[in-house]
């Protein structure tokens, strides 16, 4: 080979390397990500089931789309959250256990007022939890400093899109905008919990003399138009996609609706259905809400087809909390909404925190699969990162989640001897709730340890037998109470876990291993 | 030269080529661009002097930040917007003119009601104009249809920001959101044309039961956080600035203050100021939101020389129309806030529409220019068109802004006969004023023929040697009256403007060349 054939050919390798990498910073290589996440959405409220069989309250609800993701992706029956919505929110948002993050509940609109119930013959006060939330900014009083997912997706190169509920924390402090929570783009986004109504014939709430701070801001746009709210966050939605389609950027898009939190409003489009359908008039409302839900999973999920995107977007489908069940406005005999799960939203029982949970990962999941390994929120915060490709992000928190990819990828028994945690020292309603006030759990295998912070009680199930957590087997199996008790002990300790304290005296309510 | 040694350079050329095209990828070329549009802004609010020489009026106020702005940029003179914000605003987006677009006066918040108010002796039936704004979807009611200036910027690879008012639109229309006019980012802009507070302590108007249609939206983060509207808005813009700067993308910042819009509140952080300087109470909250708007403008300066991108930021202040002559809450005897301009907003005498213009352009704009070279708002459609190197742009309406490029580049005389014309053939309050309601103009030159419809009357001004509009020289140059009376109704006809007609007998209101 002549020397000058040799320059030829490093010169052409060069060119190529060159129009590689050049090309390369137009062609995506990141995967789209799409949190779908749903409101206070129970594990029951849908025709995918999520349990072993196919149960009663399945049957009541038509969620077409959820069974096609669950067709194209993987099913997580054991998936868990907190039992409200802001802890759950932020354990997303910062990958920490609520029970280490500290915002226990939910937060109020305005700073710095507690959400909690209390009354003169509650012996219980509530810790000095994180009552304004999570702050991506240092030094806000009552919050957890944490650098937010989506800063770092944002950071990786991602268009970062929020639309829906914010709600990780009050007015006043930066956590209340997703501006600051990295994301580029926010649609509807605030400090509230909940919208003041679904319906465009409200104006979503904006009314002059009769809004709240639960009126749906940004929305303008629908008012008056018969959008259901369900229907108009979508659109938004797919609006906003265009621009990062366009420009071949990779996107997260965190499509977080309001529905199907309370207010019960009846989505009209599929309302007469359910009312043929022989459910009275509250029900059929709840069930045409999920409906709707459902149709703006659909439509996202035709959207990517039709734009050609949907082999490199991932979509992950999930739910912040248990259904209500406590709330008349649903139609059920309360505390039956969740059936055969144990209770509902606020509890730490099955019915508060097991959620439907579908992961579509074209090339990495086997479609049609099924996972029952558990897992739980703080896990997105580890597993979008490495989605995402980010590697050794720069985060001010403690990460307890863990990544969720391996069981993407089909491996089992990833985490064999993992607990889950859940910790609400918390008073939730102005009545008493005795299976939702103040109770902690831990979960181990099949195991599971309830701890009464009101009564001092620990109780064991084996959910492997008792889905419905109805036989306390803690008599039957000390060592186990023993074991869980104290592995909850530690972890919370280890956290500076904040415990309710006695009114009269003042001392802290004892740890679960210290009864 | 032999053949390896040709296809050898040939190739190190290709690879230069391509190198410089893969930097090309990430290098900035094209200006970014700031227009600073404050509301309701008269002519005369200000220390910088717009006058052949320092007014009364320019003392009152004090604004350091836009005297720098015109040392490091030209000031126009003679810069006009429509007399009231929607007309102005759709111009700005449209390149239209109020008389061809027919969106001739604000748009209500709520679709299909029109905001002109009547009264039985009114004479004249005010014209079926587009009272739901403008519209970049086709086949939207009493809308008219124009592709939206920040969506070709869009195109062209712009990252577009609104912060502020947009007001473009009724609700329930899709200009109602920024998000559809183009615009990636969106913070705080709907279909509300005022602010029901600028103070965080009335958390923007966000107070359940008394929120209005006006109450601000998007800015929770900022309630009880003793932060004035204004500065509010300056921090949530220059947020939303880092990343299009962190990555190389040009963008576009429309920063459309609330200020100087109605309520009259105090911004805190100078009233005192003012009230020591001996103005009354309500003259002293409205210099101090001058003061605050003034203040925005450096903050962002600052920005920009501190990210090191203000030698390629083009900065563009503008008002939308005059300042407010009929509110008492501003302290003046009413029709005398503009002097010594006639009159102000809502008006088409000067002081409704002359307004405060600099545009600093750095490498382009002569440092510490003034022009007197007449423009009007709907030229900064094409004007920032050019700037941001858009040609041919795919536009659905006609446009009929001219570009001011030329006048920025030191050109003198760049359109010697042009007319500029104005028209409100409506009724703006519930009390009749005579120098507002239905009043049409047109300028050429040095000479101005304003048409009230109501008499029938045509006054003649010379602005060069009356810019007060004191001397009507109709009757002394009935000739020039003739020829601009012609220029206007042929231009009106031209557009399809629409006129006012007699609720008896049902008539139009004739052309100003017909009478």
């Amino acid at each position: 080979m002549n020397r000058s054939f040799t320059a030829k050919r490093i010169s052409f390798i060069l060119c190529i390397m060159v129009l590689l990498a050049s090309a390369g910073l137009h062609a995506q290589q990141k995967p789209n990500i799409i949190v779908f996440l749903v409101d206070d959405m129970g594990w029951m409220d849908t025709s995918l089931p999520f349990g072993d069989k196919v149960m009663p309250l399945n049957k009541r609800f038509h969620t077409p789309n959820m069974e096609r993701l669950a067709t194209e992706g993987m099913k997580f029956t054991h998936a868990y959250a907190a039992p409200v919505c802001t802890p759950s929110r932020v354990s997303f948002m910062s990958g920490m256990n609520a029970a280490h993050h500290r915002v226990t509940n939910w937060t109020s609109v305005l700073k710095d007022e507690p959400s909690d119930f209390d009354h003169e013959k509650n012996p219980l006060k509530t810790p000095d939890w994180n009552i304004n939330g999570m702050s991506p900014v240092k030094g806000i009083s009552q919050t957890v400093y944490a650098t937010p997912l989506a800063e770092l997706l944002k950071e990786a190169g991602y268009f970062t899109i929020h639309v829906g509920k914010a709600h990780w924390a009050a007015a006043g402090t930066p956590g209340a905008s997703p501006y600051n929570m990295g994301f580029l783009v926010n649609v509807a986004g605030n400090v509230a919990g909940m919208p003041q109504s679904y319906l465009s014939e409200d104006n979503y709430g904006n009314i002059p003399g009769k809004t709240t701070y639960y009126a749906v801001q940004n929305m303008t746009e629908y008012y008056g138009t018969h959008t259901f709210l369900t229907e108009a966050l979508t659109r938004e939605a797919l609006k906003t996609l265009d621009h990062p389609i366009r420009t071949h950027q990779p996107f997260f898009l965190y499509m977080a609706h309001y529905a199907v939190h309370l207010p019960v409003n009846a989505d009209d489009r599929f309302f007469d259905k359910y009312l043929k359908a022989g459910l009275d008039s509250a029900q059929a409302k709840y069930a045409s809400m999920i409906e709707g839900m459902d149709k703006s999973l659909g439509d996202i999920m035709d959207f990517l087809k039709q734009k050609n995107i949907d082999q490199n977007t991932i979509i992950l489908f999930m739910s912040d909390n248990g259904g209500n069940s406590i709330s008349p406005a649903k139609g059920d005999k309360l505390h039956t909404g969740n059936l055969p799960l144990r209770e509902g939203k606020g509890s730490v029982y099955e019915g508060g925190i097991r959620e439907p949970m579908i992961v579509k990962w074209p090339g990495v999941v086997k479609p049609g699969s099924v996972t029952d390994q558990p897992v739980i929120i703080e896990d997105y915060f580890p597993s979008l990162l490495e989605m995402a490709g980010v590697k050794n992000p720069k985060v001010v928190q403690p990460v307890d989640g863990k990544t969720f990819v391996p069981i993407l990828k089909g491996n089992s028994n990833v985490y064999p001897d993992r607990i889950f945690t859940w910790h609400y020292p918390n008073k939730w309603k102005k009545k008493d709730l005795h299976d939702i006030d103040y109770l902690s759990a831990i979960r181990q295998g099949d195991w599971k340890l309830v701890y009464r912070m009101l009564t001092k009680k620990l109780e064991l199930y084996n959910l492997k037998t008792d889905i419905g957590e109805q036989h306390d087997l803690a008599a039957q199996y000390p060592d186990k109470v023993k074991k869980l008790a104290a592995l909850l002990g530690e972890q919370f300790r280890s956290w500076g876990a904040l415990m309710p304290s006695y009114k009269a005296g003042g001392q802290q309510v004892p740890w679960p291993d210290k009864l």
